[in-house]
C-alpha cells in the first residue's frame, strides 16, 4: 500500500484532468477489472454542473535573475487548483495578492482551489513570501481549461446476493498523502483481498472518485440502484496515518454501517475518536444527504480538518507509513467479516442446550466451572431471534472475531439456525 | 414594566375581592381589548367551588394607649387573606393565638390564607409579636365575606390561524412583588409586542387570572377549546428579580412547549435552573393535570418557593428590578419569535446543493472554509422532514436566532420549503 | 429461618437421591400442602436427560494405621457430587489424582460435582493435602448410581386470579448456607406468611427443585402454564448472609420482576450491588431462556460466585444469620405486597382534586403548606392512565410502601378508580 502511495504520490490530481487519469491507470495495472467512466464537462448532476477539465504544463514565479522562486514541478502544491492561465511582470507588492499563505504554519505549502470561479493563483510557504526582496517577479502558468471529462472509476467484485457493500474514496487530491491517497490506497488493498475468496455475501462495489462534484455525479446516475442494493457502505478517507483511529458518524449514526463501525473499533481500538455528521467534511456530506440517506459511515485514522498537516504540503510520505495504513486496512477487514457473518442466529432448543454432552463444557463441575465457558452460554442467551451478530457482541462485550468461532461450533452442532 | 408593578404593588388583592377588579382595570388601560369576566360565588368549577367575595375595608392592632401595632394601610400582609371580621379585646397570650409569623425569617411578615375556612387572623413580624409587652390589645378586621364574584381577564390577539399559544398570569396576590405582580407585568408587555405585528401566525390568548380557582374556573368553561387549539403555553409567574433563570417542565417534560423552553434557556442563559412537574407549585398544577394535559411549562427567574423572600413582604419592590422583567420578557420573546418560525423545513434537492453559485459558499477553497459555512450546511443535513426548527437547533447546536436567518435566505433561494 | 438451615445443613443432598427426598419432607411438616414429585432417571427433558439417582453410605480416605485422614460423616463435601464407588490402595502420589482441592483458598474443602461423566473423587482441604506422608492411603466411596428419581416439591397457594406469582428455589446442594440452604428456608417463610391472609390478588406457585436439570424437568412439564400465568417470579438463591443486597436482572432487565425489584432496592437498599444477565448463574439461566421467557429474576444478598466462601465449606451456618435471613424475607415481602397493589389507578376528576374539603390539605396556607402534601399531590398527577403503581413511585420518588396508604385513602374518596 505505501508503495503505491510513494508511486502516486507526485501526480498532478484534481477533480478533473489527465493526472486524475494517469492516477485511475495506474490502480487499472493492480485491478485489471476496473471500469474507468468520463462524464463530459457541463453535465447537469443534481444542483451542479461538472466543470471544465483543468490541466496544467508549467507554473512558476522567477525573480528578475530568473531564478525560479517556485516551481510545480518541484510540488504541484505551487499552483492553487484550477488556476488560469497568466504570464505576467509584477513587482512584490502585487505579487503578493495572487500568493496564498498559511498564516499560522509558515513552512508549509497551503492547498487552495477556486473550482467554480475562474482566477489564477499560487501558494507558498509564508516565511518564503515574506524573505523575498522588492523586485519584479514573472507569474506563469501554462494552464488550460476547456470542456473535457470528469474521469472516474468502479469496481463491482459480485457476490452471492445483490445486497451490496459500498466503498468510495476519492483521487482529486495533488500531493498529499493521508488526505488523500490513502484511501484509494487501502481500498484497492481490499479489492485484492475480496477477490481472493471463492464467494461473498454480499455484492462490493468500490468506487474512486473525485470529491464531492464526483460523488454527486456518480450518485445522479446511480441513486437508484445504490438506495434498493447497498446494506452497507463506507467513505475511505485519511486512513494512513497512524496517531488514532476515529469514527465519523452518518447522519443520525444509526446505520448498519455505524453498527459495525462502532462495535469493531470499540474492541480494536477503545479510544478512538467519535465525530458526529457534524464533524463531516467528506463524501459522506453527499451519501448522507436529506434523500440520499445511504447507510455510510466512515473510519479514519487522523481525521480530515483535525491534524495540523490537513491540507498542506506537510501531509507527505512521510505522515503516512505502512502501520498506519495496515492497520486501516485491518479494521476495515473485521468490518467487513463481521458483515458477512452478520445474521439473525436462534438457538433451537428450549432450555440451555446440555454443553456437556457435545464436548463443549466440562465434565467436572467446580468453582468457576461456569465462567470457562460463558461466552458460549452467553452467545446463546441472546440469540433469540431479536438480535444480530453485532448486537451480540454489544451485549456481551465479546468481539466479533471470538464470537464467529463460536457460531461456526453451534451451527455445526444444529443448536442455532439463522432466523 | 416596573413602573406597572410598582402602580399595582399597594393594592390588596385576593382570589376574589374589589383589589383584583381593580387592577385588571387597570390593565385594561393599557390593553383596551381586555375582556373582563365575572363568575358567581357559589358556582361549581369541576371538584371546586367558587368561594364568597372578600373586602377588608380596615384591620390593625391597637395596644392600651390606642397606638397601632400594626395597620393594613402600611401593609396589607398584615391581615391573612380571607379573614372573618373581629373586633375584640383580647390579652397578648390570647392575641398570639391570632397572629401568624415566619419562625425562621423573624423580620419578615408571612404571607397567609385561609380560603375555605372560615376564621379571622393577622400575620406579622415575629420580632415585632416578641417584643409586645403583657396588656389588652384591639383587634380589629373589618371585612366581608358575602357572594359575590371571582373575576378574570382574558385577552385575544389573532393570529393567521386558530392554533393558539396560550399565556396565563395570575393576579391574586396583595402586595408581593416576584410573586406575583411580575407575571402580569410581562404579560402585559408581552402583549404589546405582540400587537405590533401585522401578523402572527398563531393566535395569543393571554389571561390573568386568580390562582387554581381561577385556572379551574377557566378551565371548566375553556377546556374543550383549548384542548383543540392550544398548541404551546406559558405559565408566568415569578419572572422578575435577576438571580437566575429557571424551568419548571410539564408533566412529563415532553411537549412543544417544553421543548422550546429547554432550547432557548440552553443558549440563551445555560446554567438555568431546571425543574421537574415535582417541584411545581403554581398553575401548571391545573393546566397539566390528567385529562387536561395543555402543553404547557414555564420559565421563571427565581422560582415560587425557592427564594427565601418568597410569600413574605420581602417579596416587595427591592426584589425585583427593571433588568429582571426585562430578561424574561426577552426569553419570553425568544420562545414565541421561534415557535412562529417552528416549521418541519425541508431541503428541495438531491445531495448537498451548490451554494456557492449563490453566493452563500466562499470561491477559493482553502483549510477551514467549509467550517465558515457549516450553519447553513448543517441546517440543510437536518432539515430533511423528520426534524422541526427547535430539533435542529438541538441537534446542530445553532440557536434558533442564528437559524432564522437562514432559514429566510434558504426560503428565497428556493432551496428549502414546508413540509 | 436459621434453625430450619441449621436443621437442613447436615443432610447430603445432591440433583437426585434420598438426602433430597429428607429435605422435601422436613419441609412438608412446616408446609403440609407441599407436593412432592418424583421423576424417573433416563426420563428426557428439552436437550437433557434426567440421570441416575446417586447416593452414597460412607465414604473415607485411611492412612496405613488405619485413621481416616477425610470422612463423609464429617462434611459431606468431602466426597464429590456423583462420586461412583471405590475401594482401593494407593500411593500418596496416586490418591493425589484423585483429590481435589481450591489452590486460591487452602483452608476449605470445595464443592465438586460430576454429574453426567461417571468417576470418583474426593474434595480436600489443601493444606491438609499438603500435609500428607508418603505412604499406602485407603481410598473408599461407597455409593450407588443406579436409575432411580428426579425429586421436587411444589406448592400453590391460590389467589383471586389465575395469574401467579412463581418463586423457585433449590435443594440439591449438600452442606452450604448462604448457596444453598437459604433460599428454601426464606421461601418456606414467604408461603407460611402468604398462608396467613384471607385473599390474595394472585396465585403463588413456589417451588423446591435441584439447580438446572429439576428447572428444565420442571419447565418440560409446566411451560404453557407458566408462561400463561406468570406475571413475576424470583429465583431465590443466596438470600441468607447480611453483608449486601444484589439483583441478577432476567435477560432484558425489563419484566415486571425487575421492575419492582429494582424500585424496592432502591429505597431499602440503595447500594445494591445490580448485576446483568451475563452475572447470571442460578436457575434464571432457564427461565430466562430464550423460548422460555418467564419474567423472573433475582433478589440475593452475596450474590453466588460474588463472596469467597461460595461453593466451598466456607460457606456454613456461621456465614448465614438470622438477621440476613430476615433481610430476605422483608425484601421479598415488599416486592410481593408491592405487586399486590401494582395497577394502573386512575384519577377520577379534571384537575386537582379539592383536598382541604376532604380533609386531605391545611385550610391554612401559608409557605411550605404545598410541600407537605406532596406526595399526595404527585401521586395523583401521575395517576393518569399512563402508570402503574411501580411507574408512580419510579417518577415521584415515594416508595411504594408510603404510597398504598395514599392509594387506600384517595379508593375510600372515590377520587381514583382502577384503570
Amino acid at each position: 500500500m505505501y508503495q503505491l502511495a510513494a508511486r502516486l504520490f507526485p501526480i498532478c490530481r484534481s477533480i478533473t484532468g489527465k493526472g486524475t487519469r494517469e492516477t485511475l491507470e495506474i490502480i487499472k495495472e493492480i485491478l485489471p477489472m476496473l471500469h474507468i467512466e468520463n462524464v463530459a464537462s457541463g453535465t447537469e448532476v443534481f444542483d451542479w454542473t461538472i466543470p471544465n477539465e483543468w490541466n496544467v504544463f508549467e507554473a512558476y514565479i522567477e525573480d528578475e535573475s530568473g531564478k525560479r522562486i517556485i516551481d510545480f514541478k518541484d510540488n504541484n502544491l505551487y499552483v492553487m487548483g484550477y488556476s488560469s492561465p497568466v504570464d505576467r511582470f509584477v513587482n512584490l507588492e502585487e505579487l503578493k495578492k495572487y500568493v496564498y499563505t498559511q498564516e499560522d504554519q509558515p513552512d508549509v505549502i497551503p492547498y487552495v482551489t477556486t473550482y467554480y470561479k475562474k482566477r489564477f493563483g499560487f501558494c507558498m510557504e509564508k516565511n518564503r513570501l515574506d524573505g523575498l526582496r522588492d523586485g519584479i517577479y514573472h507569474m506563469v502558468v501554462k494552464s488550460e481549461l476547456k470542456p473535457g471529462y470528469l474521469t472516474y472509476g468502479e469496481l463491482v467484485i459480485s457476490g452471492e446476493t445483490e445486497e451490496e457493500i459500498f466503498l468510495s474514496t476519492y483521487i482529486c487530491h495533488p500531493s498529499m498523502a493521508n488526505n488523500e491517497l490513502s484511501g484509494p490506497c487501502v481500498a484497492v488493498q481490499l479489492a485484492k483481498w475480496l477477490m481472493g475468496f471463492e464467494k461473498r455475501r454480499y455484492t462490493y462495489r468500490i468506487i474512486f472518485i473525485p470529491e464531492t462534484i464526483g460523488s454527486i455525479t456518480y450518485l445522479s446516475k446511480n441513486i437508484d440502484k445504490l438506495k434498493k442494493n447497498v446494506v452497507a457502505g463506507f467513505n475511505l478517507s485519511c486512513v494512513g496515518d497512524d496517531r488514532t483511529y476515529s469514527y465519523v458518524a452518518s447522519r443520525y449514526g444509526n446505520t448498519l454501517a455505524d453498527k459495525i463501525a462502532v462495535n469493531v473499533l470499540r474492541f480494536h481500538y477503545p479510544q478512538y475518536k467519535s465525530y458526529t455528521f457534524l464533524d463531516r467534511g467528506s463524501d459522506e456530506r453527499q451519501y448522507c444527504a436529506p434523500g440520499i440517506d445511504l447507510p455510510l459511515c466512515a473510519i479514519c485514522r487522523s481525521k480530515y480538518g483535525d491534524y495540523p498537516e490537513y491540507h498542506t504540503s506537510a501531509d507527505n510520505l512521510e505522515l503516512i507509513s505502512p502501520n498506519g495504513l495496515q492497520g486501516a486496512y485491518e479494521v476495515y477487514k473485521k468490518c467487513i467479516t463481521a458483515l458477512e457473518y452478520n445474521r439473525n442466529y436462534m438457538v433451537q432448543c428450549l432450555c440451555e442446550p446440555q454443553l456437556g454432552k457435545r464436548g463443549l463444557y466440562p465434565d467436572i463441575s467446580k468453582k468457576g466451572t461456569y465462567g470457562e465457558i460463558q461466552n458460549i452460554t452467553n452467545f446463546i442467551a441472546y440469540a433469540d431471534g431479536q438480535n444480530d451478530l453485532i448486537d451480540i457482541s454489544n451485549i456481551t462485550n465479546i468481539s466479533i472475531e471470538k464470537l464467529i468461532p463460536i457460531v461456526i461450533k453451534l451451527l455445526q452442532e444444529g443448536l442455532i439456525a439463522e432466523k
